[in-house]
């Protein structure tokens, strides 16, 4: 079954019934993005949370000079969406593309809100989802500030093992804030060490 | 009572019935904090998420050069607690130090952890509740990233009404991410505007 990785997932924090699962599974859409496709663009409303099934996308917004900033990567078994836009339903700041042909599982704002009601195991659900994204986002901040490139770095392999080998070295350079001849100069060190 | 504003603010988000209300107070403990002391410690956990009755302080971090960080102030009606400590009950990355004679609800984790059993509603709060915060600190990024320096201090006075008079300029400038003269170079600008 398509959603098995989603079903596993949220086993992973509660238990649901056949029932709830039925109904949850009603509610959720399966929908693929051919790399370079956008899932969310800066000044749209993000309308769903996404789950990915497959593929890699990125986080990331353009500052007042017109630098691309990298805020997340998502791979398998993340979820990714402007959560500030989804839960609000205004503008997004973020925009998110898939870097790889991509199938996410998607959750409507409005389909979430009822599934609320009807599944209130959720709200636990998604608080402790929330707490997680919450306490990564915060982690980054103080990384940035307080971590050598070079531990950002080794942070960065153990959080996303696999995604090295699938996105371009000056996108892994932006998501650190460095350039990409500075980390490529990490990348030697470290193979030498 | 002196939980009144504690349950007021609950009361915008779900309705608790008398007896939820009084198992939830059994567990909320009330606790002064004399000017100058620290609700939290960096390196020590978390025991309790704190509800601002009274009093203001703040949060922050020091870097590797010694440098400090103030990453949110918290006045009445404000959550704080370094999060990341408290879920996962390891060492914190923060310190929470009280600006003003403060009194704060708080909530022990294991207290809590039951009440989500006791009371699941609380699920939904506290899941609305770190969403907000989420959302926050992701605006915080993105305007650290975006915005000139006077955009972001008149955000900081909306954010926080009557705290310009409570807090000294230079906790200002290191929330902002600015030196304190030129704080002070915007704050005569916008007065001659």
């Amino acid at each position: 079954m398509e959603l098995k990785p989603f079903f596993d997932y949220i086993a992973q924090f509660i238990p649901l019934t056949a029932e709830e699962q039925s109904i949850l599974e009603s509610k959720v859409k399966v929908r693929k993005y051919l790399k370079g496709q956008f899932v969310v663009q800066n000044g749209d409303t993000c309308k769903y949370e996404n789950f990915v099934l497959s593929g890699c996308l990125k986080t990331f917004y353009i500052d007042n000079d017109g630098q691309e900033h990298i805020v997340m990567f998502a791979i398998e078994n993340w979820w990714t969406g402007d959560l500030g836009s989804f839960i609000t339903q205004t503008p997004a700041d973020y925009n998110i593309q898939s870097l790889e042909n991509s199938v996410l599982a998607q959750i409507y704002y409005e389909d979430l809100e009822q599934l609320y009601i009807q599944i209130p195991k959720l709200e636990r659900f998604f608080r402790i989802i929330i707490q997680k994204a919450f306490i990564s986002s915060q982690k980054r901040i103080i990384n940035n500030f307080s971590l050598p490139a070079k531990d950002r770095y080794l942070k960065f392999r153990e959080q996303y093992p696999q995604i090295e080998q699938r996105v371009p070295q000056y996108m892994i350079a932006s998501y650190l804030g460095i350039t990409k001849e500075f980390l490529s100069k990490i990348r030697n060190q470290l193979i030498i060490e």
